[in-house]
């Protein structure tokens, strides 16, 4: 097996490295679909793959891809990850499975040659939605599902639309009368946990057997603004006080449920919101996430009762609005397992585990086998400049990759 | 007794008649002290009181007086209320007791002619702190305890300075190195309700005892700022879960303690305030008025001690940080009781309540025996464009004063 610290020192030189493009005076990196930084970052990724000896092509939106050829060169398994950042965001969250990718390629490429299938590294160009309100603008042009209607008419926070950005960058709109490709025959991305239970667990590799669903949903509690000094208590309709019974039995009810479901109230905001105003209205948004559909569906019918019940006993008028509802992606069993035996067998400190954040991998795995891989991240922080993988730990999930894509290529 | 329905119509026309200077075209009055709106309504006011015979005089920093001259010209009996407003406002908060005590003393003069003692009519130059972060600049320069150092190095909201906006209307400081007037035996101010009391028990004027005492917090919840997807429930330190708690069961506590306590949560915030990330900090205040001041201390010891005992449950650290700490204000029980004498023997459909707002009175009561007259508030609104109350209970008002006024200083 590869040397852990030869591996851990390349792959933290190549973050590094790669993070210059796209540093942000205001700190860590900002990095957004075709910006300038985006189009240096890739550049210089297309010429790091072009060094390694692989076959080296953007598509047409702007996915760079480096391909090791098979003996079978129409079957592919592809790995990687996205190239864009948030606004001041680390440098692990997307390039780590890139530089994985390439890495790995090489070691393989070096120990043992040929493979039987292609094996292709991409660096996908958008993933995060920071810069235009479209996530997942990468894979969605790989598998076919984006669309030039759903982004002709949209502009960065700037004003800048979307198809002049990129345009400007050097890239545009994928034919889409044309099939998407279907050489593709597993995809497995490497990315960072960004939570913290691998760092809790003491484990270096998480196996990624699931992607949670989730539904998001605003709260609109109306009850009356009235004067916080002449209104007695009983006269009152106080919006936020019917609001901090919802936040507090939605909360309890989540944690009653256990894992894997997790529930967020991460906004919240008083109207007018003034220090001597009784509240006239509060608004709440709420963020369920599980690994099982049903589970969703039945969580979210008990809050929406024990809403709907609170409210009543308020005297008060409340609006749930759900405004997203993904489900949840499971990865491809058939990769997981062959991962999961690889990890065994090299001996790796490895947790099988689902993920609660989402990914590229979500996009892939309605059609083509797909897995994934984390490793820990620190304090489970991520899209901040503080985001941190220790480098013996970027070293372990490089090791999965290259057990995972040996088995997937050469066998 | 006065006929009410002329007194409605007098008194309606007047406050019309004064609601032009300041009339905004986002809707109701701005009139923000030292503005040019400002002058143009005290100015107008002026005149309408020198043409009913009064003798007139502004003092240094702009509060104009009107005055009706007694037998005993060393002792005076003051009436009215101020003349500013807050952005957007009603045209009753503040104008009808300037308006109430004009037409009072022109009903007594006409009726009874010259007093025993001065009655006096003010027309204060501010109350509501709404261009700058200073408050009741009006009263508190007629009992002498502004300071021309607590407003020398403000500014409003546009950066204009205080001295400057004094200074540009005609107005500058009073001397400090002299007494204030001593020839003050009462002061009675009539207002709005500003709350929905009167309105609810169907009441025309209300008889008030004392102006609330009141504390205010700023709670800061600080936990721990996580991914909404990656961070199990066990694993979350979540402030607005822990604040929630503390919201719904401080103003339990306050619902429980019942009238004349209230308790508001008019403001709340949560950071970094995203749907999907654990907020790491929830903000809110407290607003909390009794007319008793061992009650609002009293109170203010079990809801920091729950807010604590909440907090350590949860695991979070929480700052509780009293920046508001206002002794209740009595009205003198004397004037109050010659009020509710006259107010029985005129047949007034009165109550005897307590203020819930800060108004004038309380910076005069210290030093003048004090009392105020309410009128009922529509709903309650009030710092609002729909203030409204209706004609036939102005007039209630302006009778109510005009017995006050006879007794005082006929008597």
């Amino acid at each position: 097996m590869a040397d852990q610290k030869m591996l851990a020192k390349e792959t933290i030189e190549k973050l590094e490295w790669l993070s210059q493009f796209g540093k942000d005076p205001e700190g860590g990196v900002t990095r957004l679909l075709y910006s300038k930084e985006w189009v240096q970052a890739q550049h210089a990724l297309k010429e790091w793959m072009e060094n390694e000896g692989l076959d080296v092509h953007f598509d047409e939106v702007g996915n760079l891809f480096g391909t090791l050829k098979g003996k079978n060169t129409d079957e592919t398994i592809l790995t990687g990850s996205h190239v864009d950042s948030v606004k001041n965001g680390g440098i692990y969250d997307g390039p780590y499975g890139i530089v994985a990718g390439i890495l790995a390629i090489n070691y393989l490429n070096e120990k043992y040659g040929e493979p039987l299938r292609n094996i292709e590294v991409v660096s996908m160009a958008e993933e995060e939605g920071s810069r235009f309100p479209y996530t997942f603008w990468g894979s969605k042009n790989i598998v076919g599902t984006a669309k030039r209607s759903e982004v002709e008419q949209i502009t960065d926070f700037k004003g800048v639309p979307f198809v002049e950005a990129m345009k400007e960058s050097g890239f545009g709109f994928r034919d889409e009368s044309k099939e998407p490709r279907n050489d593709l025959k597993a995809f497995v991305e490497v990315h960072i946990e960004q939570g913290s239970v691998l760092e809790t667990e003491h484990k270096s590799v998480g196996v990624v057997t699931s992607i949670v669903g989730q539904r998001r949903f605003t709260v609109e509690v109306t009850g009356e603004a009235n004067h916080a000094g002449t209104t007695p208590m009983g006269y009152r309709k106080d919006a936020v006080y019917a609001a901090s019974q919802m936040v507090f039995d939605l909360i309890s009810m989540a944690r009653k449920a256990g894992d894997p479901l997790v529930t967020t109230v991460g906004k919240i905001e008083a109207q007018p919101n003034i220090v001597n105003v009784v509240p006239g209205k509060a608004i709440f948004t709420i963020d369920v996430r599980h690994t099982d559909k049903d589970a969703i569906v039945s969580f979210t019918e008990e809050i929406t009762a024990k809403i709907n019940e609170i409210s009543k006993e308020h005297g008060v008028e409340t609006t749930i609005n759900m405004w997203m509802d993904a489900d949840p992606v499971p990865m491809d069993p058939k990769v997981v397992g062959i991962i999961e035996q690889k990890c065994k067998e090299n001996g790796l400190n490895y947790k099988v585990m689902h993920s609660g954040a989402g990914h590229d991998s979500q996009i892939f795995a309605p059609f083509v086998p797909t897995a994934m891989l984390f490793v820990p991240s620190l304090k489970g922080i991520s899209h901040n400049p503080a985001e941190y993988t220790a480098p013996e730990d970027l070293a372990e999930g490089v090791k999965a990759l290259i057990g995972a894509l040996y088995e997937l290529a050469y066998k």
